[in-house]
């Protein structure tokens, strides 16, 4: 019988023989939700303890990836969306490793545009704050996210709205993320690269760098 | 022979069977530097090319280690410390692997305090800058500088100073990091927990999380 038979696990599976990383959390993925769907991905990181699986040694690298809340992918009889707040028992470090990546997303929200991969195309500030609260766990103020998203360009209106969903209400205006590539949402921009450079960029000061970071390179080729 | 024999290589070396990757990195960098020195350390990445190294199928997970810049490590003679601007023939996929990490140190340095790992316990602000200069590749704003990471809270004065390197100009004050672990340094700090929240914090909105984030989960163990 299999370790951990009867609890749930995330999608993955063993690395073959000459397969990329990569290429096999695709391959496994492809089994459970449209790879088209994925927003988002990246290396999250390789668990190494040696007690995670009790067959014997096996290191797993995790990936981050995020599906638009737009979608609601038809996975298999076998699997289902679980709620990250109600998880249930998970086999190996699954619940270590979810938790892991819920602190990535979390700390990506504060400082890059990840939620372009979470949200629809288009949205209300109403959608664009679930969104946030779902994945920090707290209550955001609408208002605030609207008007420190705009002034930092990770958002801005489309001339589109949706019908408020209050009766009476005036047409709630949709937004869009104005890039759905990872970027570094900082609104000082302070260490870009000096060309067009906003204001409270750091300009070049003409200096140029006086130390270069090293990097330790030992003579030999490992064994 | 060894295959890229000749060749520099980052300090590393094989995996024992019931060793976590954060030991065996310790392991293998205690022959080149004393690990007490290194002020951060994190994962990078695990690298799975097919034909990253000629002898067959090895994957190799990397970690980003920073030195401060007041310790000058002895090295063993077959160890060198390279400026990443002007690197010898690496071995293997050693090269991209420094490119990596030299990409992960300056975005983490847009949006964390992680140069207090790389800066003196006391230092000017010329010495910051040559550090950030150094990490970024490109020259930046002493005044800058030192504005925006004393109104970010990252670094405070201390009361002392030194002699100005310039004949007859005024002591330079030294500064310190306020906090010697890694945080995200964003002044909004807008999607921080709502409890000691600074004044652009997303105020609670009263209104509770109407979306979970969810995570897909199979039913069965993997096999």
């Amino acid at each position: 019988m299999a370790p951990s038979a009867g609890h749930w696990s995330l999608p993955g599976g063993p690395l073959e023989e000459s397969e990329l990383l990569g290429s096999s959390l695709s391959r496994h993925l492809a089994h459970k939700v449209e790879l088209k769907e994925i927003g988002f991905l990246e290396q999250l990181e390789t668990r190494s303890d040696v007690t995670r699986d009790p067959r014997g040694r096996v290191l797993a690298t995790a990936y981050l990836a995020l599906v638009s809340s737009e979608y609601d992918p038809t996975v298999p009889g076998d699997t289902k969306w679980c709620d990250v707040e109600d998880l249930p028992d998970l086999a190996f470090d699954h619940r270590s490793i979810i938790e892991s990546a819920r602190e990535r997303l979390r700390a990506k929200l504060t400082y890059t545009n990840v939620a372009f991969a979470l949200a629809p195309k288009t949205f209300t500030v109403a959608t664009l704050k679930s969104i946030y609260e779902a994945c920090l766990g707290h209550s955001v103020s609408a208002t605030n996210l609207q008007r420190v998203l705009i002034r930092r360009g990770t958002i801005e209106s489309t001339n589109g709205v949706v019908a408020s969903s209050s009766l009476g209400g005036r047409p709630a205006t949709l937004y869009r993320f104005t890039h759905h590539h990872l970027r570094v949402t900082d609104p000082f921009a302070i260490f870009r690269p000096p060309h067009g450079a906003p204001s409270e960029n750091l300009a070049p000061s003409g200096s140029p760098s006086r130390v270069a970071p090293s990097t330790a390179v030992r003579g030999r080729a490992h064994r």
